[in-house]
């Protein structure tokens, strides 16, 4: 590319720029919503988001969504649309690295504020 | 999972869906948004989205995204965002399949309608 305007973005050269687990990083921007980078490892905390749906793309790894009354495996080339309103709670068991797609602002924790919550978010 | 509720959506199983180029079907929708599969093959056609930015995610392939001064090569794992208003014609020399994010709405060939024209889109 020569010259200014629109630069792809890849996403395995992002992801080795963190190290860090549920620390959302910002890679693009477009129409109010968000694309973001985390890296999973663990368990996080329940929680929902009153007013944001929320897309998970996996990329590499797999993890596990917990609803209330079930869970969904989800590996690399898989996604899952997350609906307001729906308590959830990401578990891996091994290190997974996932795109999020979500509206600006959305809080990582919802409505379950924790020492997990990242209120600040950096592009890389 | 058992039972209702948010479930996964395979990107290569929906992708072994449909052979046809050009042709754009949803697979999910959040927060005022459609994600679509695509699968590119030869040129298509210069165009703009007035309202809308849009966001190219490779899955399987590569690309050319070209734009009226440059061009952007798109290999599996890179994504890029056109912003509302910049022309554009994606080129895909072997066959390239896409995830697109883009506001509900969005007509494929923006502001230059022609046979390539998709007003109607199905769910796979």
């Amino acid at each position: 590319m020569t010259g200014p305007g629109p630069d792809k973005i890849n996403l395995a050269e992002k992801l080795a720029r963190f190290g860090d687990h549920w620390h959302p990083r910002l890679v693009g921007a477009l129409n109010g919503q968000h694309v973001k980078l985390v890296k999973l490892k663990g368990e996080f905390v329940w929680h929902q988001h009153e007013h944001e749906d929320e897309l998970f793309l996996v990329i590499a790894g797999s993890f596990r969504m917990e609803f209330r009354d079930r869970s969904v495996e989800l590996n690399a080339g898989e996604l899952l649309i997350v609906p307001r309103g729906v308590e959830h709670r990401p578990v891996a068991d091994n290190e997974c690295s996932v795109l999020l797609f979500e509206p600006a602002g959305t809080l990582n924790t919802g409505d379950a504020e924790s020492v997990l919550t990242r209120n600040e978010l950096e592009w890389i």
